[in-house]
């Protein structure tokens, strides 16, 4: 007479994920607690810290998989090979995850954790990934050294972010759902412009300086 | 035999708005309730609710004093006469101000209103002198036509609320507290040459097609 098998480890973890993230989409972070997971997925408060080390290293996998979704959302539908129309849909694409997924994106980025914890290894390797594969597309047109496409990497995200976060909110009515789009392509083109232009100007001081070395 | 004078409405107001704001500094927002503030300045709940129509309200009224000190902290002290470096600073004093002040920069920013309430007048005014008074400056720079000046304020001002909110959560790793002013400098440098180049080329544009019609 075998015994009902229990769930595995593995799949408690993935269902305790999928209730966790079900509670964020349905009602916002602030809902989410261990016993409400629990109560959804059928299984006592206890089962839920043997797997999770607290709300935060749940909330922690939550993000995993929204991070996951963001990748996805951002470079699986192929992007235009000119590098600057690769950016500005890479911006497109971001604002467009965050209004089809505000609470998910707000748990991602507004979510403060009540620990001292770092983030995981695992975590922190999907946010490199991200920023990297951006990067990789703005190199191409930047042209410039690393640490330059870094920080205007940095800089874009940064700002598209900001340009979200105030549609999102609605607030200060500077920034509207529906002029996001609109705020989020004039940043991409006129910073890429701009970072164009101060490289032809050190390339154009570079060439002169050399040049006036040259008549000495 | 007189009786002791009741605090006047107006006492009242100001001092359930200073009780909301120190509750706010000190445990956030979500520690702010009515019932603690009217323990805070010894009243009773209804006297609150007399005042104010819901915590909501209450809140606008705090957010109300953090705007106009945010506008003490962007233009009391001169700013340089170049405009670049006046919007270079701006940015700078923005940052410096949420840094200073994080709960009530928070609060005015990602604060949700339960009510559908629209924000009074004498809230959107207080946004409305802000943004005018930037803009104003950016103008100087810009020198375009209203609607792309108001655009580019736009665009600045919720890039430099992006690179600033993430630096306050320390989220992504993007932006640190340490990094947030070299990036938001390089995005006010960066974004206004870009501006300035494409005026240029519109300029140069403009004036090749006068040249071609000439020539006919």
């Amino acid at each position: 007479m075998a015994r009902r098998m229990a769930k595995s480890h593995d799949d408690l973890r993935r269902d305790a994920v999928a209730a966790a993230r079900a509670l964020v989409v349905g009602e916002g972070t602030a809902a989410l607690t261990v016993r409400r997971v629990a109560e959804t997925i059928g299984c006592s408060v206890g089962t839920i810290y043997n797997i999770f080390a607290d709300l935060d290293d749940l909330i922690v996998h939550v993000a995993a998989t929204v991070l996951d979704e963001m990748h996805g959302a951002l470079f699986a539908a192929p992007l235009p090979a000119e590098p600057v129309a690769a950016l500005r849909d890479l911006a497109q694409r971001y604002l467009a995850f965050a209004v089809a997924h505000p609470r998910l994106w707000t748990m991602l980025f507004e979510y403060t954790t009540a620990s001292e914890r770092p983030m995981p290894d695992w975590h922190l390797e999907r946010i490199a990934r991200l920023v990297a594969d951006v990067q990789a597309h703005a190199a191409a047109v930047l042209d410039g050294s690393g640490a330059d496409v870094k920080a205007s990497v940095d800089v874009l995200w940064a700002s598209v972010h900001g340009i979200t976060a105030l549609a999102l909110r609605g607030k200060l009515g500077i920034v509207t759902a529906e002029s996001a789009g609109a705020l989020a392509d004039r940043l991409v083109v006129t910073f890429l412009a701009g970072a164009r232009a101060e490289r032809a100007a050190d390339v154009a001081e570079g060439a002169a300086g050399t040049a006036g070395e040259a008549d000495r």
